[in-house]
This record gives C-alpha cells, structure tokens and sequence, in this order.
C-alpha cells in the first residue's frame, strides 16, 4: 500500500497516533477496571485495545513507504478515574471519531481517490460505532455498582469488528473467515 | 501523582504520545523481522515494545487528573522497510530521546519541581539507553543476514529496564525486585 497525497498521509499520521493512545489508555483502564471488581469491564478493554491495534497497524502500514521522523498531532482523552469516568472518556473518545474525525478522514480520502486510506479509515469507522454502544452498556452496568454480563469478545484482526458472544460466519465488514477472529474468553 | 505546571504536562502528554506510537511501530516490525526469519529479533522488539508499555503508563497515571481532551503533538518515525531499516528506525527514535527529548524534559521536570514527572523521565531516559544499543546489536547481526543471539529478556515493568539472560537482584534503575520483571524467554 501507499499514499500520493500530503493530506491524507497527515491524516493516515494522526489517526495512527490516536489509536495508539486509545490502545494505550484502554489497556490502562482495564487494569483499573480489575481493580474495582469488574473484570469482565476490564475485558472489554483490553478487546478494544487490540482492535485500536489492527486500526493502527492499518494506518502505519498504508504510510509504508513515508519513512523517516514526523511530529504527528493527534486527540487523545486522559485522566485515571473511576471506571465509570473512564468509561465516559472511552464514549468521549469514540464519539469524536464517529461524528467527526473517520467521517471527514474517510471524505478526503475519497476526494483524493486514496484506496488504501480510504479502506483504512472505513475499517476505524465501523468498529467505533460498535465500540461506543459497548462502553455504554459498560458504563450502564458499572453506574449501578456491578460488572458488565457479557461471553466471550471477538475482535476481527484485520478491521477491529467487536462482537460478543456470536461469531459471524465472516466478518460483516472485511470479510475476513470467522476463524481469524482473536478471542477474549470470559 | 500529579503536575502542577503545564509546561510539564505538555511534555507529559507528547512523551505519552511518543512512547504509545514507539510501542506499537515495535510491534509491527516485530512482526516483520519474525517474517524475514529472525524471531529473536522479533522478540527483542516485543520485549522492548512491552518497555514502551511502561513508561507510557508512567507518564499516563502522573497525568491522572487531568482529565479530558487534548491533542497531542509528538515525535514518531515511520516506514515499513526490511529489519535492517526497520532496526535503523528504532536506533533514531532512541537516539532522539536519549540526545534531545528526555534530557530537556526531565530538565524542565526538575525545574519546575516536579517529582512525579522527574521519575517517569528518568525512568524512560535509563532506559532508553539500553534499547538504543540492543537495537544496534541487533541490526549489526541483521546486516550480515543472521538472526540476533539473545537468550530471555526481562524487562521491569515499573520503569522499563531492558536486560538480557543475566536477571539483576533488583532493578538497578528503579529498585524493583527480581521477581516482578517481566520475561520475554527464546
Ligand atoms: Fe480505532
Ligand atoms: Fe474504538
Ligand atoms: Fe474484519
Ligand atoms: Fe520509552
Ligand atoms: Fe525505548
Ligand atoms: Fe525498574
């Protein structure tokens, strides 16, 4: 893969330091999460930290041929709360890049007819939706002092789909075999 | 912890951003050298990344109240080339770190008498020293086509100190004891 245009590789750029952030803070945040007795929270955490992984991969390996050292400027949430606070820096976070950031990330690329980008960003887009519905079913649950019910988390490698407990027969939004799937058992 | 000054927080947050991309371009191109045949290597840059881990968690948790949204500006190198380059990238981005980032930064930390943000620099800047030569040795075995010769690597998970097959009594960086270092075996 690669990237012509100026714009789309700083937006390739920023969106691959904000992923990296969010898989960061997630990881954190699940450690906080087992700490407060909600280990199936902190699960969901760490699922959601490796699907901003395959976001972040994504985007560093389209930028494949852009070697060398950038200042990347990028969103990133901070702050070490309860879960329930970190929960809403998790929603806080994903609803930025669902209402704002992919969606105008994802119309350059397409004005610039950036192919790889644009899949790249696409992939980022369908899995923060999924994601900011189970951080609010997280934070639903933990506002009332209790753990997240909830199976097994599949995470597709290649796009970050996020699904409990049913595995698609293929990923719904790359297609990839069902077996590919990374697992976070209960 | 905390800061109270925003200079020390900017360059919390950027060395935040620094070490969660660091981690994750390790990641890939461990990925890559386990492709190229030299799993070793592969596994330097996990244990490393997993060092990376640490002192962005260092710097995260020093932020802890200051919550909120911020963006983020911060160094990062990119490419996906062969191991040889791929070890030349994590060589530059050490070295800036060890020359010119953490010098200025734990520098400022001290000036402004910031405690907590003086330990997560110098934890990282320790620690950074050891990565620059690791990669070094590394590339200078991946230039005549051969896999590293390294046997487990542990890593402190408190501050990141990197060290090859011989575990010390305690963490000569930050004191921590033998048992809690992280192991990374052939
Ligand atoms: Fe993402
Ligand atoms: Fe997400
Ligand atoms: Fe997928
Ligand atoms: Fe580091
Ligand atoms: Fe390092
Ligand atoms: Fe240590």
């Amino acid at each position: 893969m690669s990237v012509n245009n100026a714009m789309t590789a700083d937006f390739l750029r920023s969106a691959y330091g904000g992923e990296s952030m969010a898989h960061m803070r997630y990881l954190i945040w699940g450690d906080v999460a087992d700490k407060e007795g909600m280990p199936n929270i902190g699960r969901l955490f760490r699922a959601i930290a490796y699907a901003e992984y395959a976001h972040a991969d994504n985007h560093f390996k389209v930028l494949d041929d852009q070697k060398g050292d950038y200042t990347v400027a990028a969103g990133a949430v901070f702050g070490v709360g309860t879960t329930v606070e970190n929960l809403q820096g998790g929603i806080d976070g994903e609803l930025h890049e669902i209402e704002q950031m992919y969606p105008v990330y994802l119309e350059t690329a397409r004005f610039q007819n950036e192919k790889g980008a644009e899949r790249a960003f696409h992939y980022a887009l369908e899995a923060e939706k999924i994601h900011a519905k189970l951080f609010q079913d997280a934070q639903d649950m933990a506002r009332q002092g209790k753990d997240m019910d909830i199976g097994t988390i599949y995470v597709c490698p290649i796009c970050g789909h996020t699904v409990a407990e049913h595995l698609p027969e293929k990923c719904p939004v790359c297609g990839a075999k069902q077996e590919m799937y990374k697992d976070f058992p209960a």
